[in-house]
C-alpha cells in the first residue's frame, strides 16, 4: 500500500477533478493511475506535471512509440516496478509484444554494464 | 586519464588486433574507441562483448536509432560522460540534430522524475 | 524474508544486546527495527554503525525533522523500500502529514529530473 | 562543452525569451543558467518546466531552504556535478555555510549507505 | 509475475534449447532460472549473453567466489531483488555463511555512503 | 574544486588533529586525503565515520583485498570518480595490476547489465 492516502477520484474536486478527467481521456482509460492520484494530495504540483507531460510526451521529433520505449528504459535502469508495469503496457496498446520488449531491455542491459566499465576505469571521452 | 593502461592499436595482437579491426569496420571509424582499447587488457571479455554488441545493436525489431537512442537514455540516467558523448556522436551520424536530443532527454527528465516520485510513495503498480 | 537470520531480541548478548537497548531507548520503540536485527550478526559493524547514526542525527546545525526529510529523500532517489517506509514513519511521528510527504517527494520527483537532463547533454557548471 | 548548442539570451526569441526573463527575475540573477539555455532548444518543454519549478519551489508547506536541502541531497545522489554546484550556491543564497553544507553531506553518506545494506538483504519492513 | 512471458524448457528449440541445457549443466541445476527465461525471447541476446558470462566469471585472475562477491555488492547497490537472491544462493553455494554476507554488506554500505559524500562536496581526486 | 573549504592539517586541532594522525598511520600516507578534510568541517562525524572504516575494514571473515575489491566495484556503480581512483590506488598497493583491474570491471559491468534486465521485466527470485 502507497505511504500516503491516494485522493480517489470520487473525493477530488476543482483544479483535481479537472485533471483526473483529461488524464482519463488523453491515455483513453476509466480510472485514473494511483500515480496521479497520489498527486492529488498536491493539486498545484498535480497540475503542473500533466502540463508538463502533454508538452514532453505530445507531437514533437520524436514519435510517441519511441518516448514510451525510453521511459520503459529509463524505469529499468531505476529499477522502479510501478513505472515498467506503466510503460509495458503503455508499449503493448501501442503494438508491441514480448520479443519488441525483450529486444529494448537487452539494449538497456548492454549499456548499462557498459556505462560502468566506462565510469570504473575512469575513460576519456573521445568520440564528441 | 583513465586508472589503466590502454591497449594501443600499435600494441594489439592475435584475438584483441583481429576484433579491433572489426570495431573500426563496423563503425566505420578510423580509430579504435578508448572504451574497448582499455576492454584490450582482457582479450576474452573483449571478444564476448564485441560478439554481443553485434548481437544487440544489429538488425532485429527496433530500429537502429531507437536502440542508440534507448543507450543515451541510459547513459544520462547514469550520467556517465564517456558514453553520453559516445552515444551523442552516434545519434548524430544517424541523422539527429540539436532538438531531437533535447527533446529525448526532456523525456528522460520527465521519466527519472516520475520514478522516484512513485518509489518514494511506494505506490502500488495499476497498469498492468 | 531476509537473506541472512536476523538476530532476535531473545538471542542477542553481550555487546548486541546493549545497542539493542540503547536503539529502543533513542527511538522509543518496543522492538528493535529488522535493518538493526541484520547487523546482529556483524557486532562490530553495528555498534560503529550506532554511533555515527547517533553522531549524524543528533544535535546539530540542521534541525531533525530536516535530517529525517533527507532520509526520505535520498531512499526514494535510491527506490529503498524498506527505508522509505521507516523514514517516512519517523516523519509522521514528527508531525508531517500526507500533504508535507507528498510535497517532499515533488521535489524529490524534479530534481531527479533535471539532475539526468543535465548529465545527458554534460552541461557545465557556472552557478558556483 | 554541452552535447548541443545552448540557446543564448540574445537568440532567444517569444516564449523562450519571456521565460528566460522571468528566470532571471525568479532567481535575481544576471544572466540565465546554462541548464535553462539548453531547454532553449525545446520552447515548449522549457515553458512547462518552469511552471513546473514555480509550482514546486514555490510558497508551500516545506520552507524554501529545506526545498534546496533536498535538492541537494538528490543531486549528491546522483552524483550530478552542475546540479550539486548549483544547489549549493542557493544554500549559500539562503545563509548555510560550510559546516551546514557538511553536516547535511553526512545524513547523505549515512542513509545512502543504510539504504543499500537493507535493499542487499532484502530486509522486509517493519516500520509503517 | 515478469512483464513478458518466459520460454519455458519445454517450449525451448534450438539455440535456445542448446544454451538452457548448458546453463543447466554449468550452474549444476536441475532447471533454468527465470533470468534467462527471458532471455529465450530473444535467442541471439540469450546465446551472447550466456557466452560472455562464461568468459567473465570463467577461471581468470580473481578468484570464483570472489567474482560472486562483486556480483552480490553491484545487485545490492542497484536494489535488484532477483539479483540479490541468486547471488547470495551462489554464495552459500560456496561456502559463505550468514556472518560473511553481513559483512560484505557492511562494506557496500560503507562505501555506497561515502560515494555519496564525495560527489556531493566534488571533492577532487588526491589519491592516483 | 571541492564546494566546501578543507580544513588543512595546518588547522586541524583536537579531536580533527588525532584522527587525521591515526588515517595517516593506518593508510601509511604522508598527508590527509580530501575526503576527510571535507569530514574536518564535521568533526563528530569525522570521528564517527573513521572509527566505522575501523571496524568495517579491519581484520574480519574476508579478506582486506576483497573488501577493497567490493569499494572499487560499488564506486564504479556509482560512478564516483574520486572513490574510483581512491580505491583503484589502494588495489595497486596491494598488488593487483591492470588484468585485475579490468577483470574486476568486466564482472561489474556483466552484472549491472543483468540487474537492469531482472527488473526491467519485473523477474520473480527463484534461486533462493
Amino acid at each position: 500500500m502507497a505511504t500516503i492516502r491516494l485522493i480517489e477520484e470520487a473525493d477530488a474536486t476543482g483544479e483535481v477533478a479537472r485533471v483526473y478527467e483529461d488524464i482519463k481521456r488523453a491515455f483513453a482509460l476509466s480510472s485514473v493511475p494511483n500515480l496521479f492520484k497520489a498527486m492529488g494530495q498536491h493539486p498545484d504540483y498535480l497540475a503542473a506535471t500533466w502540463a508538463r507531460i502533454k508538452a514532453v510526451m505530445g507531437p514533437g521529433r520524436l514519435e510517441r512509440r519511441t518516448k514510451e520505449i525510453i521511459a520503459l528504459a529509463v524505469s529499468a535502469t531505476n529499477g522502479c516496478g510501478y513505472c515498467v508495469h506503466a510503460h509495458t503496457a503503455a508499449l503493448r496498446r501501442l503494438g508491441m509484444g514480448d520479443p519488441e520488449i525483450a529486444e529494448t531491455m537487452a539494449v538497456v542491459d548492454l549499456f548499462n554494464g557498459l556505462n560502468r566499465f566506462a565510469e570504473g576505469l575512469q575513460i576519456e571521452p573521445d568520440l564528441k
